[in-house]
């Protein structure tokens, strides 16, 4: 009866359950409770084994390694702790059973078109109270930018069919952890405790639901995480297991000034960078709010690491999203990637390094060939760049080095690249101003930039909204706004994008322009895994095929706003001559022989695939 | 006595001689002379065997493959042309001994500096006549920024301690070779024989008498060479040796029109190139009156291989500069690189490819693991990028993402190179708007990119008259005054910048600053071969340092123009308190305490070497 009261005692084991199963048969349980340090934790359970036991720097902490034999199956087992005077804590912990094998966790690939969305902004289900009253930020005002709005996890659960219909195959929400901080609560990124779902958000059994749903449309989810800082609010600030478990710690701890980041993120790549750079942007915090974790110290690598793996098990994730990759240790990164595809092979990654530079996001690639020997596990880097020159490409004018030659020059940068299918390409994002804003809110460019992306040999990310022209050409550059509502996501909206509800014919047409792209896409081997010929620009006209087997499929992009004649022997190496073709969006056909007439400015995406 | 006769129906065989002692002990000879392809040739020289014989498709060419065995010293030889009906042509032909062995070519490399000359307006001699009745362009206008101007060789070998003195060690002039053109032959790009210097710039001997009175003054001469096309009037295009001699001969011939290249030069690189782009890019000429040389035939090949290994073994070059390096086939390229760095594995070679992006300047460098398996075997490649930021830095306002952090950003793509230091780097060349007009004329600007150059881990190369703040603000972008008259260089200039007579106080002033800068980078290793640091750039100073044993070098770059407090604790990892340290141009001494008082916008240039 003693060892029940004194369950109690013990504030946190985390990971707070394992598996049998994986290929790394040993894990480490951070155990926090009063004095934790000063017991001897002791297993009776056969099978299972302490390889060791360490104590943090605060008395509070006890760390212990396990190890899991191979005749151990799915189980509870007690944990002892015992105190020099005669004290007993126990605590009873869960090993699960794996739901299927590490290698059928397939992640989102070129064959996804992936919706990122803001949890906040997308849809409230009404079906949870999203004020909470124990958390600090407990208001809701859709008339600030900055404010929660009260969008859910069950928000996106219930208009998934809107995204399937759309024919998008992944979701990427931006986090819905709990963030307890005093503003802008609602992005996310600030978390104050990686196992727990912000209760505003839903719980994890609306998050669990969320991909279960998703899985039955054959929709994958992605989960947004950030190993490299926490929320001011976490926690553990309040009792630090190490002296270094955070950078810049005793500044934090003596409430000195803390240093920032120099965000100078060429550091991880600069053979000449000073060790005060380099140390000031791994170690420098990127606000005031978030501090800087330290993944130097192997009790918060491994902690990290476990939470990555226990939120992949835990939900049947389908991809992870790790933000602010080059701010962290990059030794550490290249562990932690390589740890969660060593349990889930065929699993992805994408890690966010902001840069333009091709040279930045070749680098991060697994496969690259670097010569720092830096070898990175990540399968997907973020493609700033390939954004930078669609939307340079077709808003400046056509001159020698401007306009659509950059995107046939920066395409052509795919040769530096391990694998250039396995990028995540993009328009805009959540911390971008929206495509239709970079594009001055103009229609034609917007869908030329679309339908280029969604041809290219990537991984598409679009973000919500884009399909019915949402913008922030009020307030470039200003995050909540970027973040807007999604009309119809709360009720008594007046417009309703899930319905078409007082939609504009603008907005209907962009739609559904994507609709038809989308879903062609879905089953396209062309699109997927063809092969990729593009021809320079010419008179201001760009031409992109994409082949494979019998079909395919070209983009001709236009920027002539009178009626142009497309020479189309230029291509014949292509084998098209006398092929009928028909066109994605309207389901016109055509013969292609000696010339196209294209009438005005746009994109004309045509494919053989009848 | 019937065999002298007939030698002189013989109208070339090339090359004009060659030698023994090469580790290739094969070679070719172009022999042409009216139906030649029907002779038989012998060769009753002991050691000296004929491996095969090729036809032209004209009958006036018969190519020869010699072998010389290793028995066989220095000596003339007679080759015999028997014809079928019984007459005979022969041919003395010459093979020297070689000067040195090919390892004790030195090429240029990051202990040099390069002094970028256009011969026809550096200086003249007045010791040959410029004009020459028998060549087509025999006039002479100074008044004319495309006519010749009558600079020559010996206008250089003239000057050679005025450019020993101002601290260059090496120089490049532009291409010396015959120009028989109507039009712009003063540029010397389009080579009309490139076995014969042109006359009106001097003779082989004076090129010879050039390389070694610079020898003298341990500076390196590069060769300015163009294996990518010839000059309409060269002498082959009335009867062309093979129907593949040239690129588009077909259209040539049948005075059809001549595709010019599409300047897609991503084409070699790109992945997704179409055929279309890539055969338009590597066989269109270049323009009309340059005729696109065909190097996959392999008699074109060998002939311009072997025509750079005479030039480097005739004169005892240090370096050779390959025009338009890109619009050839590269693998060519790759094959002709490596044939002369076989037979001078010491030797440089710098290719230029006009591209910003740093991904294709990695490309062409030797030592690349480039994708596709290119190896390129050329030492040194043009940084244009380097150019391009090093302007865009110093004229941008500092903010964010401009001004000097595109500097301390482009500097961190060295990790990409297979070697940096053997980066020719620039701030202009013939072919750009002089750095001084690049700049807005403005000199502090000019000596922050000097003097940021010059302390670069690269090979720097500067344009002539750059000393003397010569520009063509007037006319940006006009290639004639880019490449204006060097005063002094004739006699009569009523400015003479050779002794100073007539410059402002600025041009003596530059000129000052940059004969301390490369007199002492002639001799620092910290520059040549040092560890490279640098620091992010903060409130608009940026700080470079060289190390090399006890030797530091230091540039500061201060972009305020009010009086600013750099904190030098800052750099506390360099090791440098407590030093004295002395100003490289001013030559006043310091100590390198807490901080240091920067009185206004410009260089500081600071070395621990007193």
């Amino acid at each position: 009866m003693a060892s029940i009261a004194m369950e109690n005692e013990i504030v946190r084991v985390e990971p707070p359950n394992w598996w049998v199963g994986f290929k790394n048969t040993d894990f480490q349980l951070m155990v926090k409770a009063t004095n934790i340090a000063k017991s001897v934790p002791e297993i009776s359970k056969k099978g299972i084994s302490i390889k060791k036991t360490t104590e943090g720097s605060s008395p509070n902490y006890l760390f212990i390694d396990l190890n899991i034999s191979d005749k151990v199956g799915p189980c509870f087992f007690i944990i002892e702790f015992k105190f020099k005077d005669g004290d007993l804590k126990t605590h009873r912990y869960e090993l699960k059973e794996r739901v299927k094998p590490g290698e059928e966790y397939i992640g989102f690939n070129s064959s996804d078109v992936i919706y990122l969305i803001t949890p906040d902004r997308f849809a409230n289900s009404e079906a949870i109270k999203n004020t909470v009253s124990h958390l600090i930020d407990n208001s809701i005002d859709r008339n600030n930018d900055y404010a929660r709005h009260g969008g859910d996890i069950k928000g996106i659960t219930k208009h998934l069919d809107y995204i399937d219909d759309m024919g998008f195959t992944t979701i990427w929400p931006t986090p819905v952890l709990l963030n307890d901080m005093e503003q802008e609560s609602y992005h996310g990124y600030a978390i104050t405790d990686f196992y727990q779902v912000d209760p505003r958000f839903g719980t994890l059994s609306d998050y669990k639901e969320l991909v279960d749903k998703a899985k039955e449309r054959n929709i994958k989810v992605i989960m947004d995480q950030v190993v490299h800082h926490c929320g001011l609010n976490h926690w553990w600030m309040l009792d630090l297991p190490f002296r270094d478990w955070i950078n810049y710690q005793e500044n934090f701890e003596k409430q000195k000034p803390i240093i920032l980041t120099n965000h100078r993120r060429t550091c991880n790549q600069d053979p000449y960078a000073s060790e005060k750079d380099k140390k000031e942007m791994t170690e420098g915090w990127f606000v005031y709010a978030m501090p800087d974790l330290n993944q130097r110290n192997p009790f918060m690598a491994k902690y990290l690491i476990q939470n990555s793996i226990w939120w992949i098990e835990t939900l049947g994730l389908g991809g992870i999203r790790q933000d602010t990759y080059s701010y962290s240790d990059k030794n550490f990164m290249a562990q932690w990637a390589g740890a969660i595809m060593t349990e889930f092979p065929n699993f992805s990654i994408v890690g966010e390094e902001w840069s333009y530079n091709p040279l930045l996001i070749a680098y991060w690639q697994n496969g690259d060939q670097n010569r720092d020997g830096y070898k990175s596990n990540l399968k997907s880097t973020m493609d700033f760049s390939m954004q930078n020159i669609i939307i340079e490409a077709l808003k400046e004018e056509e001159h020698w080095g401007t306009g659509l030659i950059k995107i046939y020059e920066g395409l052509a940068n795919d040769f530096a690249y391990a694998s250039p299918k396995d990028l995540m390409a993009f328009l805009d994002n959540h911390d971008m101003d929206r495509v239709f804003t970079l594009l001055n809110k103009n229609i034609v460019d917007t869908q030329m930039a679309l339908g280029y992306l969604l041809l290219l040999p990537r991984i598409p990310q679009l973000y919500y909204g884009t399909e019915i022209l949402m913008h922030n050409s009020e307030k470039p550059g200003d995050h909540g706004l970027i973040r807007s509502d999604f009309p119809g996501g709360w009720n008594r909206d007046p417009v309703n994008a899930f319905t078409g509800k007082n939609l504009t014919q603008a907005q209907k047409d962009m739609q559904s322009f994507l609709k038809q792209l989308l879903n062609y896409r879905k089953n396209s081997k062309a699109i997927h895994e063809g092969k990729t010929i593009h021809f320079a620009p010419f008179n201001g006209v760009y031409v992109l095929f994409r082949s494979f087997e019998d079909e395919i499929v070209a983009i001709i992009i236009n920027k002539n706003k009178n009626p142009y004649t497309l020479n189309l022997t230029s291509f014949s190496e292509i084998g098209l001559t006398g092929k009928i073709m028909k066109n994605i969006i309207s389901h016109t056909t055509l013969i292609w022989k000696d010339s196209i007439r294209l009438s005005s400015k746009g994109a004309t995406i045509l494919t053989t695939k009848l």
